[in-house]
């Protein structure tokens, strides 16, 4: 049961969400920006450094709601997306986005952990400063993001195919305009 | 120097936001809303959460610019916001916001960390839920902004004293419209 009062009928952040809508606002705001608007990181590529820092944080609900995403976006399946948590080196992902999720497992850990040398590394693969700034603010905002979630002791479907099967319908909804109880 | 082309004029959160205007706006947005809208807890106090999570996260920048905030509307010294941040339970704080400031601590350190005994000792002081999800945002918002401002290693006076100086006008031009310049 959650520390608050909430709909029991929403799971993870969307209890909170309908809790405090003025919060809501910005919080949804800022990850369509983040996630979903133009950017020279693909929506899937995104998704994945979410996903990945909410599984660093351990956080249920986030990895598998924005691994439900990135699923769909790379047209992966989950052990891919698993495989990328546990080690996202070994896998055939692109040396820039190896990179930039190396940059946010640093931040994760606390934003001193990012090192010039990580820095250097994704630029020798193409990486802007635009594209680095992202993923900061990515990682960050799911520091912010997980800890939401978890510390008001919200609830989580626990059968992971629910949030693969939703991963289309919530890639076409976005972040800002959805129907919290659909 | 900062790990991306910032601003050299602009310290802390200040540079990135001049770089990424469409995320400084609702980053904006959620700390007007969770620290300076209308609440039941006064803008002291939320100051105070937010400046004593910067501190566990060691972030310079922010807990002595949100430090400053405190002080100013609390109309305390340097020494106590000081104090508060390295043993709040020693100090004549309300039983209630001590309450809340262990709240904010254990989510600093990962949201499961928030115990049911934390949360009824809250209730028990009076704090509404309401204020519970408060601090839960503004502590996760605070290890998110604090991860942006180190992970992207931007710049902070080192004189505290200037941040001390800057908080009436900080407190008055709000996080909304104010001049990043200024």
């Amino acid at each position: 049961m959650a520390h608050i009062t909430l709909d029991p009928q929403l799971p993870g952040i969307r209890g909170p969400m309908a809790f405090r809508p003025e919060t809501a606002r910005p919080l949804n705001e800022l990850a369509e920006v983040l996630l979903r608007s133009d950017n020279s990181l693909s929506r899937g590529d995104r998704e994945l450094i979410a996903t990945y820092v909410s599984s660093l944080n351990d956080c249920f609900f986030c990895q598998n709601a924005h691994g439900g995403l990135a699923q769909h976006y790379l047209q992966c399946d989950m052990k891919f997306v698993d495989d990328v948590k546990k080690d996202y080196a070994a896998m055939p992902l692109s040396d820039k986005l190896k990179s930039l999720l190396a940059i946010a497992g640093s931040v994760q850990k606390g934003g001193k952990n990012v090192t010039p040398a990580q820095i250097e590394n994704a630029r020798s693969h193409g990486a802007t400063d635009r594209e680095i700034h992202d993923t900061v603010l990515i990682a960050a905002a799911f520091c912010m993001f997980n800890r939401y979630v978890d510390g008001l002791g919200t609830w989580a479907p626990q059968d992971r195919q629910v949030y693969i099967d939703r991963g289309p319908r919530r890639a076409e909804e976005g972040y800002i305009n959805f129907d919290l109880y659909k």
